[in-house]
């Protein structure tokens, strides 16, 4: 069995920020598959794991995590990658963990959902288009932390970025406006260059048009 | 001038996650009123101090704080109050000080919004529903958190607690069904029964039924 274990699927955001942390630190971890779109987080038994009821949850040795922002936390203190040099860079970092979940991820997801994964005839125009506004704001925050520096926190890679990327290569499910986000769009680019890099299509299970396994 | 600011307004339940932790930690603070109604958070004043354009702020000597999760973390550090006894209880409380931005605040606030400070002509019955239907099931995560338990963590407050809390006394203005939520019902009132504690509207300024400098 392999040291960390992360429940997850392919087309959760949230759970690529984990597996992508794993994978671009060559750690030893392997996906285990949460079939969320049959009601898989709502059992009895994934609710013992985890009674917020969501993905992503990181099993390693006798710790069960979940958040995303507490596994990125872990993950860092452990493999020692992605973590802040000091207090100043450790508050800067749990500033944008924070504000991922509760201004960019919690909108973008949603916005997401609903446009692509909810059958046609529940989709509520009204509620997609506030979100797509909400949605729109925070990347206008993010384009102007991000013009004129390479990565959140400035010169590297930290799990503040990892967060923050959790749905932007879903872009085109979403209808990102990359044009309109110059600095973003470059910074996808440079994450999506770091050595070991995936897209969570390829990095997790469950992908409709990829087998088990592959993911 | 105290050794904290805290850079706030009565109505914002984010502000009073701090400002309530200051009151209990019976820190030296005084309160900076944001005139938020009036577009305050949009200037480019405010905006050099916090480039995310949000209250609350924290100046704390040469340090500029945003985001409430950070501002508790400071504070819980500096004052010696509400903090993690340890590794796993760090990890609990960043879980839910996360699970709070991402799925508690992050909808009863704009579902506040919506229904008390938005003019009614501008108020969307499917938005308005939807944000309904999403802060409900995070009451559901929450009222099955306290069930047994006196606070988040167990028997002790920590700033967990103090940062869920931040919207459950405005909890009239976005109508609480506090008879179906029993364990969040009792939650409320022990935290009521601390020490120091004041309700929002007491220990903020910008209310409009109090004089500023009461509030």
């Amino acid at each position: 069995m392999a040291e960390y274990r992360l429940h997850c699927f392919a087309q959760s955001g949230n759970a690529y920020k984990a597996a992508l942390m794993l994978e671009l630190a060559g750690a030893d971890w392997e996906p285990v598959f949460v079939d969320f779109f049959n009601g898989a987080t709502r059992s009895a038994e994934f609710l013992a794991l985890n009674p917020m009821g969501e993905v992503p949850v990181l099993e390693h040795r006798k710790l069960v995590l979940s958040q995303s922002g507490v596994i990125l936390d872990h993950l860092a203190r452990r493999l020692g990658r992605f973590g802040p040099a000091g207090p100043a860079e450790r508050r800067e970092i749990l500033r944008w963990l924070l504000w991922d979940n509760h201004k960019l991820t919690a909108n973008i997801a949603t916005l997401r959902f609903m446009t692509n994964f909810m059958p046609e005839e529940r989709r509520q125009p009204e509620v997609i288009a506030f979100l797509r506004a909400r949605a729109g704001a925070a990347l206008k925050v993010l384009e102007r932390q991000l013009t004129g520096r390479d990565f959140i926190l400035g010169d590297a890679p930290s799990i503040a970025d990892l967060s923050c990327i959790g749905y932007f290569y879903y872009a085109e499910e979403w209808e990102f406006d990359a044009a309109g986000h110059p600095a973003i769009s470059a910074w996808m680019d440079r994450i999506r260059a770091l050595p070991g890099w995936k897209h969570p299509y390829d990095l997790m299970p469950g992908h409709p048009l990829k087998a088990p396994g592959q993911g």
